[in-house]
């Protein structure tokens, strides 16, 4: 069952199940059409590498992911890092880049199936939510940007935000009427459909599940009627930029490249796409999982994720996860089990022999409409706001993050936001809350002597840490308790209450010798309160309890009691 | 006062004071005229530059630093640092060699003073003790091996130890007998001297302060010895290598390299200098600051070590910071005041004119005698055993950076200390204890249900963390939630007991709002209890808590209590 979790949910399969998931299937199928192939526009592939990338990979995970409800398939920041990650490697549009495309999906899958197997999944958790925050509206911004192109029929690049910017002003003057006409007109029709339909529908008494999943469709709908727009009327001879032909192909079976060179390319934005992907599908999964009491296995989601990538490296398509929009569109249409993701995979699969004619008239300025109007749901500055007011060092992630994958790229973006995260989490825990306490007066409890009013007596001084103690923050201790005490002639007792010290480490022990020693040439004793079970384990082992000055004792009350008590 | 404590304590200077500092500066002298030769050497650089690099920096330090003991000048592992940065950059021996040395003191003194004013001395908290412990270990093993060839008179070489063991052993057959003798009775005489001499004059009735003090002049004797014999046997002319012309001068005026592509080369080794120096330094200054009841300001001293090393990039020396021998010597010899070591610049003034000519004879292998007995005094594996006992974690992070420092050198090695050790941190903060507890029958105090008999109700889940909720373990918290609850369809309430909790930062804000928006869909309310005040102070401010489907409790016992009563 370990790595099979299919074999759980295969063995209690019935009927009703069936048509649950059936009914899920087709409503999916539908609405990842048009999806499927503008991630691969997104991505810079061809058209019907977004429905491969759809196909095998769906059936890999069904086999061995643990979300009922998660649908995997290309997604739109997974497909942005990947033409990030190979518009610097290979040029656009040519066989090479697509071999790389494989290439960056065969990595990314290796690497989540190591994950899983070796239970690394935690790594993703150093990815804090305000960075997953800053970083995907920053990437929705960039995606949204690098569409606009397509909207008004130009070309113009570049490798950030400001670059693609200001080449899209420059080349703005060859604007294609016809196209820009049908761009703007999809995009305010999608905007509306999202905003202004969804309302009306409720209002007209429709369920809010069957209205998000009619709201969803609106996509095939543009995308039929642009279609047939361009089809009638001969636009794709005015110059407005048709998907033209795709092969009417199951996915075809090929082989990501083993060059070395190219792969040690990758193995940055291979492993990033990874993490980003992870923490995207599994969150989605188990916000899901948890509306129908569910449980899912982050490791065995990596192993999922993982054989999904490598089926699509070997299928001619590109790095695939868990994308929200799709899993819940299948949630909310029904889905039981996993097996309405293979009969999506199935219906995909007849779209991709027998539907594929039809799109060559689709022009692509509505596939970057549907684009647009999904990733601006993405962008969300709120984040900014909410981590200035709870906490200065989240806002500066987030800020840090934003501008960094907007004017630097998203590998850098996303690697500064971690980065710094970091770094300000390990300085703050350097430099710990360190309170002297008193008695509050007519208790047995201890306060800050800074906010409360309360009994201290000038032979004692009684310091609570509020931090686990290790190398970081262990000098700091060292420098504050001397700096107290060595100007202060009347200290004959340093108290410390060890209730928030979930763990010494050696350094920190070492400083605590330390600690003891230079009180001792001082003529202070030092004592220990409130230590941990844990923590205390630990020290028994140790000859620091004997070699200590004074003595630990149980509670603070105690301490200060025995100690008032000596000469 | 702030920039320049010389201030405080020159306005009471007084006789008495300035006796204990002129005994203190004529030991410390002494002591320092071989030292300073040897490291110079250890160093790759001219004899001469080990007296330069004592004088000026020796008087700078006594300005601006806030140690009354600290002997500032050349020591073993910076000069083993230099000496491993500058050979890969440029071949010793060569003037570009000693113009290098010049620009990495220079370097190091700057990033000194910046940290010094901009108060980032926390930043050598993150060298934890168990990794400085295994580096100096490691590093004395590399001198030791290093200096082997001047006691044997050959030529070796290497990057590594395993390189330089090699070498040693291809070019042992032309060991330079005469020279081996004089190695190796040096060696055996200064180890006699601590070893056999120390105890026989304590046993003898000295004073264990007197005692020390003699034990370190042992070198002298040493020199002079030696070098009396090869000026009277002739036995240079027989292959013994002496020091030869050291010129007779007060230190030069020099100015360091300023090319770009060679600063920007020494950026790394000059930073790991930096800290190792000044964590070397700080410990030395604080054990012997607390024998006295001083304080030691870490940010000033930061600046003291910053002017000291610039002074020596200025006067023809090479990185410095404040020595453990000589402090102690200078502490021990009765130095009262900064003074002292004004005096003993002023000694080595007159040495660096006067004595020079008396060196000529002084055999290299002398010197390297000295540096093998002082730094195998460093050598101390019981650190593997100690940290193996207290931690795996600290056992993985000195085993780490002693094999690196040993097999890849000594930046690699420290480095590779310092990110492993914050790595393994990282990792245990990001897997929290998290205890269920139960009620200790008769009491109000909750206990892990798996170390104590405790009563428990199957329609309440509480759950201790022992540790603060930050990203990186906010998302495990999320998992070990839904895993409990999922599968346990009679519970009906969570309890997070957070009496260890010190900070929640955003992401686990965000990660608690997503347990309570899973549990309310299981119809799982969510508490909490004894949440410390600066924690309830911030999420006071958010609108989490009243979302939240349950209610914050004072203490765990009303919490249970309160929860039994409802249905």
């Amino acid at each position: 069952m370990r790595f099979l979790p299919i074999l759980t949910w295969g063995r209690d399969y019935n009927r009703s199940a069936l048509s649950s998931d059936l009914m899920a299937a087709l409503i999916v199928t539908i609405m990842l059409i048009p999806q499927s192939l503008a991630y691969a526009l997104l991505a810079g592939l061809p058209a019907e590498a977004g429905l491969y990338a759809s196909i095998v990979p769906i059936l890999l995970y069904t086999v061995f992911g643990t979300s009922r409800a998660l649908a995997v398939g290309p997604v739109a920041v997974v497909s942005l890092m990947t033409a990030a990650a190979l518009s610097n490697i290979v040029e656009q549009g040519t066989m090479g880049y697509a071999v790389a495309a494989l290439s960056l999906a065969g990595l990314s899958g290796v690497m989540l199936l190591a994950m899983g197997l070796f239970r690394l999944g935690f790594i993703a958790n150093f990815l804090s939510h305000p960075v997953i925050a800053g970083f995907i509206t920053a990437s929705g911004l960039i995606i949204a940007a690098s569409q606009l192109k397509h909207i008004l029929g130009i070309d113009a690049q570049g490798h950030n935000l400001l670059e693609l910017v200001l080449s899209l002003v420059e080349n703005a003057p060859q604007t294609n009427w016809i196209t820009a006409v049908i761009g703007i007109a999809a995009t305010g029709f999608l905007f509306w459909v999202r905003k202004g339909l969804k309302p009306l529908l409720v209002r007209l008494g429709l369920g809010a599940g069957l209205t998000g999943t009619l709201v969803k469709t609106g996509p095939v709908a543009v995308v039929v009627l642009t279609t047939f727009a361009v089809w009638a009327l001969g636009l794709a001879d005015q110059g407005v930029r048709i998907v033209g032909v795709v092969p009417q192909s199951l996915p075809p079976f090929t082989l990501p490249s083993f060059s070395p060179s190219l792969l040690s390319q990758l193995l940055l934005p291979a492993f990033l796409i990874s993490i980003i992907g992870f923490v995207e599908s599994i969150s989605v999964a188990q916000t899901l999982a948890a509306k129908k009491r569910q449980r899912i296995d982050p490791d065995q989601e990596l192993i999922g994720l993982g054989a999904a990538n490598i089926g699509a490296s070997l299928t001619g398509g590109f790095p695939v996860t868990g994308g929200f929009s799709r899993s819940v569109v299948n949630f909310d249409a029904g889905a039981e089990t996993p097996a309405a993701g293979a009969f999506t995979a199935f219906g995909l699969a007849i779209a991709a022999i027998a539907l594929t004619p039809l799109v060559y008239f689709l022009p692509k300025a509505t596939l970057s409409a549907t684009i647009i109007v999904a990733v601006l749901s993405l962008v969300d500055f709120s984040i900014l706001k909410r981590s200035w007011a709870y906490s200065k060092a989240d806002f500066a992630a987030v800020l840090t993050t934003i501008l960094a994958t907007l004017l630097l790229g998203v590998e850098i973006g996303v690697s500064a936001g971690v980065v710094l995260s970091i770094l300000l989490h390990l300085y703050a825990s350097s430099k710990p809350h360190i309170a002297e306490v008193g008695q509050v007066p007519g208790t047995e409890h201890y306060r800050n002597i800074l906010r409360h009013d309360v009994i201290t007596d000038p032979s004692v001084v009684t310091l609570r840490v509020d931090e686990s103690l290790y190398f970081a923050n262990a000098r700091y201790l060292e420098e504050k308790i001397q700096n107290r005490v060595a100007g202060d002639t009347s200290i004959r007792h340093v108290i410390l209450q060890c209730s928030a010290i979930n763990e010494i480490d050696l350094s920190a022990l070492e400083s605590l010798e330390a600690i003891n020693e230079r009180l001792r040439e001082m003529d202070v004793k030092l004592h220990l309160s409130e230590v941990k079970g844990p923590v205390m384990d630990r020290l028994r082992e140790q000859h620091f309890l004997s070699d200590m000055t004074g003595r630990v004792f149980l509670s603070q009350f105690e301490a200060a009691q025995a100690v008032k008590a000596q000469p």
